[in-house]
């Protein structure tokens, strides 16, 4: 650690991609999320317990447990092991220089921008966010997720850019992965009303990724934020989608799928959401349709809220119940709507015929069509009575 | 009562449309399903509490009760006023000769061919059903009822007869409404697989409504059944759809519901099905239609489970929990996607190569590649490692 921090190199690009705090504690953030892949939990564990800092050093010297025997002494054991292949100074010094060259800023728990709903994921939090864009939407409120398929259909990008249009439109930071088909309708649609949107990338922050999403990244990081946990130059890879899927789950306050494939990498997100407690929305489509069957299986399998407006996304985080149970599903009095059936709108008929056909009492009648024709549902003639169509 | 038992015509009738038990019980109940509107519960908590031809008595006599304060008091007030409007020998009459003339059957609760299930309408159960066709399918297992939506699209059409005729191939007997769109697709795909089908109709069974279904209908009473619990001649009015919706979500032991408008008349079945506990599937469809609105409303609002195939209805009786929550949704172990992310199917890569990209140990790497080699899923060649793509 010592030779570490006294890298002038290191040091000045740290004044720049991360100016406050103490440096120590930067430059471990930093060396963890260089050894240890995204969401390591013996990692994440030993940092909780000891202390970036001191977690490190404790490595370096050989790690003091490794005579402790069971599962815990057994995983670490593991850990050194692995993480003693990653170690690299000039591996994290350009972390950090490769951040300052392409501007990207370094946060870290307990910083300003540091979205606190992160420390839920618990040893498998990250240990570091890059991000490159405005910082201040890591905890601007609510935040979002809409995310889903990239072979998605017309439908789904349709809706999906009605939605975060919608949301952005009403203030809600749009969270999302950045990729094509759903994500990019999203991070577009965000855009498109001059609303908030972020991406979390599997990759590194100075890598676009897909390619083709090269100028939407980068119009995400001229008014949005573009965030990632590993370093700058770090390919993205399966395991570090799924893992980032994990951060986009814990960041934001709901989670919505708007398509999703049987086996879509979205209905990992959408696990991590449930997981955490998050409110999932999943959006229905043809059953016909390939691209709803993720969707599907969330709302049979994950009891997945069925979301099929912006509004109804609200609720989500809202935790609104407006919408009663049942609510107006129900007839009205169905005395009404028996005395209403027995009425004609051009013969008039009186009331005990009226008590027979509809199966009332007489003075349930005569009480009813008293309301009835206060509200000008009914006319009252010589003859008797007559429904008033309107 | 003795004078009706003693007419000629009702009672040469009444050995047709019900040969078996008391002729009194029956003459009783058919007088109280001319009295009493469909689901009357002050008329089925009396028959309950004192047998039909009692509370028949009780209720000629001028009802002993009337004296009773409270609520229940008024209630009875309110119905025996309201049932002396419609008693007529004659009707009574007619509605059992008039049934015998079109060939249908009188069930009653204890027959062989009552539905059980009924009674957990308690007080709201029919006093009788009238059934044409084959009785026996009241009581054949299991019965599905699929419904929707008049103004069906061409998409819920589609999927009503694909899951009705499955079903229905299957033995299951298909219950709904004999309405145009939905109703009339689950019939036909019933009928046309040589399925069981029935219609429960709001008017008379000698009255095919609507009158466009006039063929389908006749085709239901010769291979299945149409049932009303209202006597022939009764004619269908929005009350009696009501509560004909009631009769078919307690008759079934699941109800769908496939396509139907915010405000159909298919929630008001799907309410009663949740309400008695039965359950309750809807088919989601695209947002962008308001033939689909009311099933999402069922998945949003009633707890509906979402179906999407014939064999998920099938799991709504079963109670099967078949798909367990979650099942592979999640990735495979995490260590073997990250170590196959770290492998390349051109360039053989060396043990610790693959430790420092996967970020696991080598021994970790090591005894997953002998995994990985016994399912042949990598390859072994004095360079290192290759991943075998299939």
């Amino acid at each position: 650690m010592e030779s570490l921090a006294a890298r002038a190199d290191l040091r000045a690009a740290l004044d720049e991609v991360h100016p406050e705090g103490d440096p120590a504690i930067a430059i471990a953030r930093v060396a963890w999320s260089v050894a240890a892949e995204p969401g390591d939990g013996v990692a994440g564990a030993l940092i909780a317990s000891m202390g970036a800092v001191e977690a490190l050093e404790f490595v370096q010297s050989g790690g003091g447990a490794l005579a402790e025997p069971g599962r815990a002494g057994r995983e670490l054991r593991d850990g050194l092991r692995r993480w003693a292949v990653r170690w690299d100074p000039d591996a994290i010094s350009r972390a950090v220089t490769h951040a300052r060259d392409v501007g990207a800023r370094l946060v870290l728990p307990g910083d300003a921008e540091w979205p606190d709903e992160l420390s839920d994921l618990g040893p498998h939090a990250p240990s570091v966010l890059w991000v490159r864009g405005e910082m201040a939407l890591l905890r601007a409120q609510p935040r979002v997720a809409i995310v889903g398929a990239r072979a998605a259909s017309g439908y789904g990008e349709h809706l999906a850019g009605e939605f975060a249009g919608d949301l952005a439109m009403n203030g809600a930071v749009i969270v999302s992965g950045g990729a094509y088909g759903i994500d990019g309708a999203v991070h577009r649609a965000a855009l498109g009303v001059e609303g908030a949107t972020v991406a979390f990338l599997a990759g590194g922050v100075d890598r676009p990724y897909p390619q083709g999403h090269q100028d939407l990244l980068q119009r995400i990081v001229a008014t949005g934020a573009v965030v990632s946990e590993v370093p700058c130059g770090t390919a993205p890879t399966r395991w570090r989608f799924l893992a980032r899927n994990r951060l986009i789950a814990a960041v934001s306050h709901a989670t919505v799928v708007v398509e999703a494939g049987w086996r879509s990498g979205s209905l990992n997100t959408a696990g991590h959401a449930a997981a955490l407690g998050r409110p999932l929305g999943a959006v229905p489509g043809p059953v016909t349709s390939a691209a709803s069957a993720g969707c599907h299986r969330l709302l049979r399998e994950y009891d997945a809220r069925c979301v099929t407006t912006a509004g109804e996304i609200r609720e989500l985080w809202a935790g609104a119940e407006s919408v009663a149970r049942g609510e107006s599903a129900s007839p009205q009095d169905p005395d009404r709507t028996r005395l209403l059936d027995a009425l004609s709108p051009r013969i008039a008929v009186v009331t005990r015929e009226l008590a027979r056909r509809s199966g009332l009492s007489p003075e349930r009648v005569g009480a009813l069509l008293g309301l009835l024709e206060l509200e000008g549902r009914v006319q009252r003639s010589e003859e008797g009575w007559r429904r008033a169509d309107r």
